[in-house]
């Protein structure tokens, strides 16, 4: 007999690591969200339930999965008797303890990557770290985390913050350059394509050496002519020259300290 | 009778891209850097002469290459006769012009990618800009460049600014982003490595999708609970916690917009 999932929430992150679990752990039972064709769409994948009301929440999982905006987790949970049955989320931000007053089986399921629903990853990569109240329950979540990727470790809510703090810088602030400097060379009508090759360099340079050893360009060296000429370029982008002043100072600044 | 080429400058840029031009579009025949030592390292790969005077330059090569930074490019030039013979920048940033009053024979080879001494790259993948004075000068330097790379395409001077601009974000920038990520979990007693595979599915994913589409995390669905929750943990890093704030602002704004 396979474990039973059931999933609140069905955006990106509850999207993905459904269909990752899906088969390889158990079975996804029902998905919910407050948003009934969100759960719809997940659920139909899964052959599962789908409902957007937290009454017809099936009793006889044996694991539920959150993945909720963690500003509702609070609102849905609260509606939910779990009968102390095992309550997982999957935040990097929130500790382990909000899940307290739900269940006395608690833990998380944190995967490190950025997940979007029309995109396919290879869930295999991916950092899975686990928490849980107590050592049995940290066994069984990592027994099913090593079921859908090669790389789980245990890791504490403080740090799970911490690796989501610097995931951020290293990806979601990451990616808004790469989206302002497109809309930049749109407006220049110069294809963004020809940045490929140096966006994939980039982050290769910097998972094969250490980044600081890797960086490049004007502000290291502050080459003050070519800032100041690039400054002079932005006039008319007063943000693109905000951060770029600001930036280049930092990288500046890093660079000065010895290592 | 092949090419000789003279490489004026030897730092990252003037390295790679001598290697990547010696025996495949000609001979590098000579390397003057302001550092001697610099000028030997180089000149030893390619079994070539090397200089750290300007007198010294020699006479016969058919094109000089000047890799050097923007700021010196004038106090070095203007002690050298070229004596009308094909002189070529390799900079992003200066305009074809600035060589004007050095040689009667211009252009640009600009090849868009961070180099590091250290790390070997496959230049055939990476972009090339020409720019020239001539139909002739151009045709010239296309021959040349479509030797070493695959990619090569014509760019005035107002273009490839902009270029080098939007490499700045999604290149340099980027890169701070990982060292100040790396540094942060150093401090927090975190591998850095278990960054890697996002850092590599952020950068796969702005190349197989629009980067807008792509992005995610707390900034871009604002939200606050998690921008404060990570602002306060940022209490002690008054230079992340800056940064933090300033682009989880420039997501959200950006993300407001239709698209």
């Amino acid at each position: 007999m396979g474990l039973k999932f059931c999933f609140i929430g069905a955006g990106n992150l509850a999207t993905h690591l459904a269909r990752a679990l899906h088969t390889k752990a158990g079975e996804v039972v029902q998905v919910y969200s407050r948003s009934l064709s969100s759960a719809e769409v997940l659920a139909e994948q899964l052959d599962a339930d789908s409902t957007n009301s937290t009454s017809e929440i099936v009793a006889d999982a044996d694991i539920y999965f959150v993945a909720l905006k963690d500003a509702v987790v609070h609102e849905v949970l609260s509606k939910i008797d779990f009968q102390n049955k095992l309550l997982v989320h999957c935040s990097g931000s929130l500790p382990l303890s909000v899940l307290n007053v739900y269940s006395e089986n608690t833990g998380v399921l944190y995967p490190l990557q950025t997940f979007s629903k029309s995109r396919e990853v290879d869930f295999s990569l991916i950092p899975v770290f686990i928490e849980a109240n107590s050592e049995r329950n940290e066994n069984r979540l990592i027994e099913i985390a090593e079921k859908i990727s090669c790389k789980v470790a245990v890791l504490d809510s403080a740090k799970r913050k911490s690796l989501h703090i610097a995931a951020v810088f290293a990806c979601n602030f990451v990616n808004h350059f790469y989206t302002l400097a497109a809309n930049y060379l749109a407006d220049q009508e110069i294809p963004f394509e020809v940045l490929h090759p140096l966006i994939e360099e980039t982050a290769n340079k910097a998972t094969e050496m250490q980044p600081k050893q890797a960086q490049t360009g004007p502000a290291i060296r502050f080459d003050e002519n070519i800032i100041n000429n690039h400054l002079e370029s932005l006039m008319e982008y007063p943000e693109l020259k905000e951060l770029y002043n600001s930036i280049s100072r930092s990288i500046f600044e890093l660079h000065q300290t010895k290592e």
